[in-house]
Protein backbone atom coordinates (compact mmCIF):
# COMPACT_ATOMS: atom_id res chain seq x y z
CA UNK A 1 0.00 0.00 0.00
CA UNK A 2 1.36 3.42 -0.90
CA UNK A 3 1.58 6.38 1.79
CA UNK A 4 0.13 9.52 0.22
CA UNK A 5 2.14 11.65 2.71
CA UNK A 6 0.96 15.12 1.31
CA UNK A 7 -2.64 14.32 2.07
CA UNK A 8 -1.90 13.07 5.70
CA UNK A 9 -0.51 16.48 6.27
CA UNK A 10 -2.62 19.33 6.56
CA UNK A 11 -1.59 22.53 5.42
CA UNK A 12 -1.08 25.42 8.21
CA UNK A 13 -3.79 27.89 8.37
CA UNK A 14 -2.31 31.34 7.86
CA UNK A 15 -3.54 33.56 10.62
CA UNK A 16 -6.46 35.75 10.18
CA UNK A 17 -4.79 38.86 8.61
CA UNK A 18 -6.26 42.65 9.31
CA UNK A 19 -6.97 43.08 5.60
CA UNK A 20 -9.26 40.28 5.29
CA UNK A 21 -12.31 42.44 5.09
CA UNK A 22 -10.68 44.76 2.99
CA UNK A 23 -10.30 41.46 0.62
CA UNK A 24 -13.49 40.24 1.18
CA UNK A 25 -15.38 43.96 -0.14
CA UNK A 26 -12.64 44.09 -3.14
CA UNK A 27 -14.23 40.24 -4.30
CA UNK A 28 -17.88 41.37 -3.39
CA UNK A 29 -17.37 44.51 -5.63
CA UNK A 30 -15.89 42.36 -8.45
CA UNK A 31 -18.94 40.38 -8.28
CA UNK A 32 -21.26 43.15 -7.81
CA UNK A 33 -19.63 44.21 -11.34
CA UNK A 34 -20.08 41.19 -12.81
CA UNK A 35 -23.65 41.13 -11.94
CA UNK A 36 -24.55 44.37 -13.44
CA UNK A 37 -22.74 43.86 -16.79
CA UNK A 38 -24.67 40.22 -16.66
CA UNK A 39 -21.56 38.77 -17.33
CA UNK A 40 -20.78 34.91 -16.40
CA UNK A 41 -19.23 35.00 -12.74
CA UNK A 42 -16.24 32.75 -12.69
CA UNK A 43 -12.95 32.86 -10.02
CA UNK A 44 -10.81 33.40 -13.10
CA UNK A 45 -12.53 36.76 -13.77
CA UNK A 46 -12.94 38.12 -9.92
CA UNK A 47 -9.28 37.03 -9.87
CA UNK A 48 -8.37 39.93 -12.01
CA UNK A 49 -11.40 42.08 -11.48
CA UNK A 50 -10.51 42.28 -7.65
CA UNK A 51 -6.43 41.27 -7.59
CA UNK A 52 -7.06 39.42 -4.91
CA UNK A 53 -5.80 35.61 -5.55
CA UNK A 54 -7.68 32.43 -5.98
CA UNK A 55 -6.54 30.62 -2.76
CA UNK A 56 -8.06 33.71 -0.46
CA UNK A 57 -11.37 33.47 -2.58
CA UNK A 58 -11.46 30.06 -2.10
CA UNK A 59 -10.73 30.27 1.23
CA UNK A 60 -13.40 32.93 2.47
CA UNK A 61 -16.17 31.36 0.67
CA UNK A 62 -16.84 27.31 0.31
CA UNK A 63 -18.96 27.28 -2.87
CA UNK A 64 -19.51 30.18 -5.62
CA UNK A 65 -23.22 29.92 -4.78
CA UNK A 66 -22.26 31.61 -1.51
CA UNK A 67 -20.13 34.04 -2.70
CA UNK A 68 -22.91 35.11 -5.50
CA UNK A 69 -25.51 35.29 -2.69
CA UNK A 70 -23.31 37.63 -0.37
CA UNK A 71 -23.16 40.33 -3.85
CA UNK A 72 -26.67 40.11 -3.75
CA UNK A 73 -27.10 41.05 -0.70
CA UNK A 74 -24.50 44.21 -0.91
CA UNK A 75 -26.90 47.63 -0.11
CA UNK A 76 -29.47 45.68 1.55
CA UNK A 77 -29.57 46.35 5.10
CA UNK A 78 -31.26 44.53 7.95
CA UNK A 79 -33.79 47.07 9.75
CA UNK A 80 -33.34 48.00 13.48
CA UNK A 81 -35.65 46.23 15.98
CA UNK A 82 -39.18 47.74 16.15
CA UNK A 83 -40.78 49.64 18.83
CA UNK A 84 -43.90 47.61 19.58
CA UNK A 85 -44.78 50.37 22.41
CA UNK A 86 -46.01 53.37 20.55
CA UNK A 87 -48.09 53.30 17.46
CA UNK A 88 -47.21 49.70 16.42
CA UNK A 89 -49.07 49.41 13.28
CA UNK A 90 -47.02 52.48 11.77
CA UNK A 91 -43.71 51.15 13.07
CA UNK A 92 -44.32 47.98 11.00
CA UNK A 93 -45.81 49.47 8.23
CA UNK A 94 -42.67 51.94 8.18
CA UNK A 95 -40.35 49.09 8.59
CA UNK A 96 -41.65 46.81 5.83
CA UNK A 97 -42.79 49.27 3.02
CA UNK A 98 -41.88 52.86 4.01
CA UNK A 99 -38.48 54.76 4.69
CA UNK A 100 -36.78 51.46 4.78
CA UNK A 101 -38.12 50.68 0.95
CA UNK A 102 -37.01 54.23 -0.42
CA UNK A 103 -33.97 53.26 0.97
CA UNK A 104 -33.44 50.06 -0.10
CA UNK A 105 -34.33 51.31 -3.46
CA UNK A 106 -31.51 54.00 -3.55
CA UNK A 107 -28.70 51.83 -2.42
CA UNK A 108 -30.23 48.24 -4.24
CA UNK A 109 -31.68 50.06 -7.07
CA UNK A 110 -34.76 48.18 -8.97
CA UNK A 111 -32.71 46.85 -11.81
CA UNK A 112 -30.35 45.31 -9.66
CA UNK A 113 -33.68 43.67 -8.04
CA UNK A 114 -35.03 42.26 -11.09
CA UNK A 115 -30.81 40.79 -11.57
CA UNK A 116 -31.12 39.42 -8.23
CA UNK A 117 -35.03 37.83 -9.48
CA UNK A 118 -33.46 36.51 -12.19
CA UNK A 119 -30.32 34.87 -10.45
CA UNK A 120 -32.18 32.83 -8.43
CA UNK A 121 -34.81 31.55 -10.42
CA UNK A 122 -32.03 30.32 -12.47
CA UNK A 123 -30.35 29.10 -9.72
CA UNK A 124 -32.51 27.15 -7.16
CA UNK A 125 -29.76 26.00 -5.02
CA UNK A 126 -28.51 29.96 -5.15
CA UNK A 127 -32.14 31.13 -4.03
CA UNK A 128 -31.88 28.48 -1.19
CA UNK A 129 -28.87 29.80 -0.36
CA UNK A 130 -29.79 33.65 -0.20
CA UNK A 131 -32.83 32.93 1.62
CA UNK A 132 -31.09 31.31 4.61
CA UNK A 133 -28.03 33.20 4.52
CA UNK A 134 -30.04 36.92 4.10
CA UNK A 135 -33.70 37.14 3.71
CA UNK A 136 -34.42 35.23 7.21
CA UNK A 137 -32.02 37.56 8.50
CA UNK A 138 -33.77 40.91 7.18
CA UNK A 139 -37.55 39.33 8.76
CA UNK A 140 -36.54 39.22 12.18
CA UNK A 141 -37.08 42.76 13.20
CA UNK A 142 -40.60 42.79 12.00
CA UNK A 143 -41.43 38.68 13.08
CA UNK A 144 -40.08 39.41 16.62
CA UNK A 145 -42.51 43.11 16.81
CA UNK A 146 -45.37 40.84 15.77
CA UNK A 147 -44.67 37.80 18.59
CA UNK A 148 -44.10 40.22 21.15
CA UNK A 149 -47.36 42.42 19.86
CA UNK A 150 -49.13 38.69 20.11
CA UNK A 151 -48.32 38.21 24.00
CA UNK A 152 -48.96 41.08 24.78
CA UNK A 153 -52.77 40.88 23.47
CA UNK A 154 -52.53 43.62 20.26
CA UNK A 155 -52.54 40.93 17.72
CA UNK A 156 -54.57 38.27 17.76
CA UNK A 157 -52.51 35.12 19.30
CA UNK A 158 -53.09 32.36 16.96
CA UNK A 159 -51.35 34.50 14.22
CA UNK A 160 -49.10 32.39 12.21
CA UNK A 161 -46.36 35.08 12.18
CA UNK A 162 -44.08 34.22 8.99
CA UNK A 163 -47.54 33.65 7.26
CA UNK A 164 -47.79 37.17 8.17
CA UNK A 165 -44.89 38.17 7.01
CA UNK A 166 -45.12 36.48 3.52
CA UNK A 167 -48.05 37.77 2.70
CA UNK A 168 -47.22 41.61 3.63
CA UNK A 169 -43.81 41.26 2.03
CA UNK A 170 -45.51 39.01 -1.01
CA UNK A 171 -47.70 42.29 -1.75
CA UNK A 172 -44.39 44.15 -2.54
CA UNK A 173 -43.11 41.33 -4.63
CA UNK A 174 -46.61 41.12 -6.52
CA UNK A 175 -45.71 44.97 -7.59
CA UNK A 176 -42.55 44.55 -8.88
CA UNK A 177 -42.11 40.95 -10.32
CA UNK A 178 -46.17 40.70 -11.41
CA UNK A 179 -47.73 43.91 -11.89
CA UNK A 180 -43.89 45.05 -13.25
CA UNK A 181 -44.68 48.46 -11.54
CA UNK A 182 -41.94 50.60 -9.63
CA UNK A 183 -42.93 50.93 -5.54
CA UNK A 184 -42.49 54.97 -6.22
CA UNK A 185 -45.87 54.89 -8.08
CA UNK A 186 -48.41 56.70 -6.26
CA UNK A 187 -51.27 53.88 -7.59
CA UNK A 188 -48.64 51.41 -6.28
CA UNK A 189 -48.24 52.97 -2.68
CA UNK A 190 -51.65 53.47 -2.36
CA UNK A 191 -52.49 49.57 -3.42
CA UNK A 192 -49.68 48.80 -0.62
CA UNK A 193 -51.00 50.70 1.81
CA UNK A 194 -54.72 48.84 1.21
CA UNK A 195 -52.51 45.86 1.04
CA UNK A 196 -51.49 46.42 4.61
CA UNK A 197 -54.30 47.73 6.16
CA UNK A 198 -56.72 44.58 5.28
CA UNK A 199 -54.22 42.10 6.56
CA UNK A 200 -53.48 44.55 9.71
CA UNK A 201 -57.48 44.74 10.10
CA UNK A 202 -56.93 40.57 9.98
CA UNK A 203 -54.01 40.58 12.66
CA UNK A 204 -55.82 42.20 15.06
CA UNK A 205 -56.76 40.84 18.35
CA UNK A 206 -60.60 40.96 18.19
CA UNK B 1 -42.57 65.84 -56.90
CA UNK B 2 -42.53 61.73 -57.08
CA UNK B 3 -45.60 59.90 -56.94
CA UNK B 4 -45.07 56.64 -55.20
CA UNK B 5 -47.86 54.56 -56.09
CA UNK B 6 -46.59 51.71 -54.89
CA UNK B 7 -47.46 52.79 -50.98
CA UNK B 8 -50.93 54.35 -52.09
CA UNK B 9 -52.43 51.07 -53.32
CA UNK B 10 -52.92 48.96 -50.19
CA UNK B 11 -52.32 45.46 -50.19
CA UNK B 12 -55.48 43.13 -50.42
CA UNK B 13 -55.95 41.49 -47.24
CA UNK B 14 -56.23 37.58 -47.41
CA UNK B 15 -59.55 36.75 -46.32
CA UNK B 16 -59.87 34.83 -42.86
CA UNK B 17 -58.13 30.89 -44.00
CA UNK B 18 -60.03 28.30 -41.65
CA UNK B 19 -56.32 27.05 -40.84
CA UNK B 20 -55.41 29.91 -38.95
CA UNK B 21 -55.92 28.63 -35.05
CA UNK B 22 -53.77 25.65 -36.21
CA UNK B 23 -50.93 27.97 -37.22
CA UNK B 24 -51.16 29.91 -34.50
CA UNK B 25 -51.11 26.47 -32.37
CA UNK B 26 -48.08 25.84 -34.25
CA UNK B 27 -46.24 29.09 -34.05
CA UNK B 28 -47.13 29.20 -30.55
CA UNK B 29 -45.38 25.42 -29.72
CA UNK B 30 -42.54 26.29 -31.30
CA UNK B 31 -41.68 29.81 -29.57
CA UNK B 32 -42.73 26.84 -26.42
CA UNK B 33 -40.24 24.77 -27.07
CA UNK B 34 -37.33 27.40 -27.87
CA UNK B 35 -38.44 28.84 -23.83
CA UNK B 36 -37.85 25.22 -22.56
CA UNK B 37 -35.03 24.76 -24.29
CA UNK B 38 -33.66 28.16 -22.91
CA UNK B 39 -32.70 29.70 -26.67
CA UNK B 40 -33.34 33.08 -27.99
CA UNK B 41 -36.61 32.89 -29.96
CA UNK B 42 -35.88 34.89 -33.60
CA UNK B 43 -38.38 34.44 -36.56
CA UNK B 44 -36.05 32.67 -38.12
CA UNK B 45 -36.36 29.79 -35.65
CA UNK B 46 -40.02 30.10 -35.75
CA UNK B 47 -39.98 29.78 -39.77
CA UNK B 48 -38.07 26.92 -39.43
CA UNK B 49 -39.67 24.86 -36.34
CA UNK B 50 -43.12 25.25 -37.10
CA UNK B 51 -43.28 25.31 -40.88
CA UNK B 52 -45.36 28.27 -40.85
CA UNK B 53 -43.98 31.42 -43.10
CA UNK B 54 -42.54 34.94 -41.93
CA UNK B 55 -45.34 36.39 -43.67
CA UNK B 56 -47.94 34.79 -41.40
CA UNK B 57 -46.43 35.42 -38.37
CA UNK B 58 -46.15 38.84 -38.84
CA UNK B 59 -49.66 39.01 -39.41
CA UNK B 60 -50.44 37.36 -36.63
CA UNK B 61 -48.44 39.24 -33.90
CA UNK B 62 -47.71 42.78 -34.60
CA UNK B 63 -44.33 42.35 -32.05
CA UNK B 64 -42.12 39.36 -30.95
CA UNK B 65 -42.84 40.53 -27.67
CA UNK B 66 -46.68 39.80 -28.15
CA UNK B 67 -45.81 35.85 -30.05
CA UNK B 68 -43.42 35.29 -26.43
CA UNK B 69 -46.57 36.64 -24.00
CA UNK B 70 -49.09 34.26 -25.54
CA UNK B 71 -46.50 31.30 -25.30
CA UNK B 72 -45.82 32.14 -22.03
CA UNK B 73 -49.59 31.94 -21.39
CA UNK B 74 -50.05 28.17 -22.99
CA UNK B 75 -51.13 25.78 -20.43
CA UNK B 76 -52.95 28.50 -18.03
CA UNK B 77 -56.59 28.71 -17.46
CA UNK B 78 -59.08 31.34 -16.63
CA UNK B 79 -61.02 29.97 -13.91
CA UNK B 80 -64.92 30.07 -14.60
CA UNK B 81 -66.65 32.20 -12.79
CA UNK B 82 -67.16 32.01 -8.78
CA UNK B 83 -70.08 31.09 -6.65
CA UNK B 84 -70.74 33.93 -4.01
CA UNK B 85 -73.55 31.79 -3.22
CA UNK B 86 -72.81 28.95 -0.78
CA UNK B 87 -69.12 28.82 0.75
CA UNK B 88 -67.88 32.23 -0.70
CA UNK B 89 -64.85 31.47 1.29
CA UNK B 90 -64.24 28.61 0.51
CA UNK B 91 -65.06 29.06 -3.37
CA UNK B 92 -62.07 32.02 -3.34
CA UNK B 93 -59.43 29.58 -1.53
CA UNK B 94 -60.61 26.66 -4.40
CA UNK B 95 -60.10 28.99 -6.71
CA UNK B 96 -56.90 31.06 -6.02
CA UNK B 97 -54.70 27.94 -4.23
CA UNK B 98 -56.76 25.15 -4.61
CA UNK B 99 -57.43 22.77 -7.77
CA UNK B 100 -56.75 25.68 -9.69
CA UNK B 101 -53.29 25.76 -8.46
CA UNK B 102 -52.59 21.79 -8.63
CA UNK B 103 -54.27 21.67 -12.10
CA UNK B 104 -51.61 24.86 -13.09
CA UNK B 105 -49.06 22.81 -11.64
CA UNK B 106 -49.41 19.69 -13.80
CA UNK B 107 -50.01 21.87 -16.85
CA UNK B 108 -47.42 24.45 -16.21
CA UNK B 109 -44.38 22.98 -14.04
CA UNK B 110 -42.29 24.87 -12.01
CA UNK B 111 -39.57 25.24 -14.13
CA UNK B 112 -41.65 26.77 -16.74
CA UNK B 113 -43.07 29.38 -14.31
CA UNK B 114 -39.56 30.15 -13.05
CA UNK B 115 -38.47 30.27 -16.98
CA UNK B 116 -41.53 32.78 -17.19
CA UNK B 117 -40.35 35.34 -14.22
CA UNK B 118 -36.91 35.22 -15.51
CA UNK B 119 -38.27 36.38 -19.20
CA UNK B 120 -40.41 39.04 -17.23
CA UNK B 121 -37.49 39.99 -15.26
CA UNK B 122 -35.34 40.72 -17.83
CA UNK B 123 -37.82 42.74 -20.41
CA UNK B 124 -40.12 44.87 -18.65
CA UNK B 125 -42.17 45.83 -22.03
CA UNK B 126 -42.73 41.67 -22.06
CA UNK B 127 -43.69 41.44 -18.59
CA UNK B 128 -46.38 44.78 -19.31
CA UNK B 129 -47.65 42.92 -22.16
CA UNK B 130 -47.95 39.60 -20.25
CA UNK B 131 -49.79 41.35 -17.51
CA UNK B 132 -52.34 43.53 -19.83
CA UNK B 133 -53.21 40.49 -21.94
CA UNK B 134 -53.47 37.44 -19.41
CA UNK B 135 -52.67 38.12 -16.26
CA UNK B 136 -55.53 40.47 -16.02
CA UNK B 137 -58.00 38.68 -17.31
CA UNK B 138 -57.08 35.71 -15.24
CA UNK B 139 -57.76 38.01 -12.23
CA UNK B 140 -61.54 38.52 -13.35
CA UNK B 141 -63.18 35.31 -11.73
CA UNK B 142 -62.09 36.39 -7.84
CA UNK B 143 -61.96 39.76 -8.41
CA UNK B 144 -65.93 39.55 -9.34
CA UNK B 145 -66.72 37.38 -6.77
CA UNK B 146 -65.29 39.83 -3.91
CA UNK B 147 -67.10 42.94 -5.84
CA UNK B 148 -70.12 40.85 -5.25
CA UNK B 149 -69.70 39.86 -1.82
CA UNK B 150 -69.07 43.63 -0.72
CA UNK B 151 -72.07 44.47 -2.75
CA UNK B 152 -74.35 42.11 -0.80
CA UNK B 153 -72.61 42.84 2.82
CA UNK B 154 -70.25 39.53 3.07
CA UNK B 155 -67.18 41.74 2.55
CA UNK B 156 -66.27 44.76 4.21
CA UNK B 157 -67.68 47.71 1.86
CA UNK B 158 -64.42 49.29 1.47
CA UNK B 159 -61.84 47.03 0.16
CA UNK B 160 -59.47 47.87 -2.07
CA UNK B 161 -60.51 44.82 -4.70
CA UNK B 162 -56.94 44.68 -6.49
CA UNK B 163 -54.80 45.40 -3.48
CA UNK B 164 -56.58 42.01 -2.27
CA UNK B 165 -55.87 39.76 -5.19
CA UNK B 166 -52.66 41.12 -5.06
CA UNK B 167 -52.09 40.21 -1.08
CA UNK B 168 -53.43 37.03 -1.75
CA UNK B 169 -51.66 35.78 -4.82
CA UNK B 170 -48.56 38.05 -3.61
CA UNK B 171 -48.60 35.29 -0.74
CA UNK B 172 -48.15 32.51 -3.04
CA UNK B 173 -45.64 34.20 -5.34
CA UNK B 174 -43.41 34.78 -2.21
CA UNK B 175 -43.50 31.02 -2.21
CA UNK B 176 -42.24 30.22 -5.29
CA UNK B 177 -39.69 33.63 -5.89
CA UNK B 178 -38.11 34.14 -2.73
CA UNK B 179 -38.59 30.87 -0.47
CA UNK B 180 -38.14 28.84 -3.63
CA UNK B 181 -40.30 26.09 -2.27
CA UNK B 182 -42.69 24.58 -4.13
CA UNK B 183 -46.63 25.23 -3.46
CA UNK B 184 -47.20 21.27 -2.70
CA UNK B 185 -44.77 21.16 0.05
CA UNK B 186 -47.09 20.38 3.34
CA UNK B 187 -45.41 23.16 4.97
CA UNK B 188 -45.69 25.49 1.92
CA UNK B 189 -49.83 25.01 1.84
CA UNK B 190 -49.91 25.34 5.34
CA UNK B 191 -48.37 29.02 5.16
CA UNK B 192 -50.62 29.58 2.22
CA UNK B 193 -54.13 28.86 4.17
CA UNK B 194 -52.65 31.05 7.59
CA UNK B 195 -51.81 33.67 5.58
CA UNK B 196 -55.37 33.29 3.11
CA UNK B 197 -57.01 33.06 7.51
CA UNK B 198 -55.52 36.21 8.28
CA UNK B 199 -56.46 38.50 4.68
CA UNK B 200 -59.90 36.55 5.15
CA UNK B 201 -60.56 38.10 8.07
CA UNK B 202 -59.64 41.14 7.44
CA UNK B 203 -61.82 41.08 4.56
CA UNK B 204 -65.11 40.21 6.49
CA UNK B 205 -67.47 42.92 7.33
CA UNK B 206 -67.66 43.38 11.02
Amino acid sequence: MKLVPALQVQAPRRPGRPRDEELEQLVLDAALELIDSEQEITVSKLVELSGVSRAAIYRRWPSMTQLIASALNIGRVVQPAILVDGDLRQNIFESLYGRSLEQAAEMYSESRFRHRIRLVMADRELQRAYWESHVKRRRTPVEDALREAMSRGTLSSDLDVEACFDTLAGAAYYQLVVRGEPIRLPETRARLEAAFDTVWRGMVAS
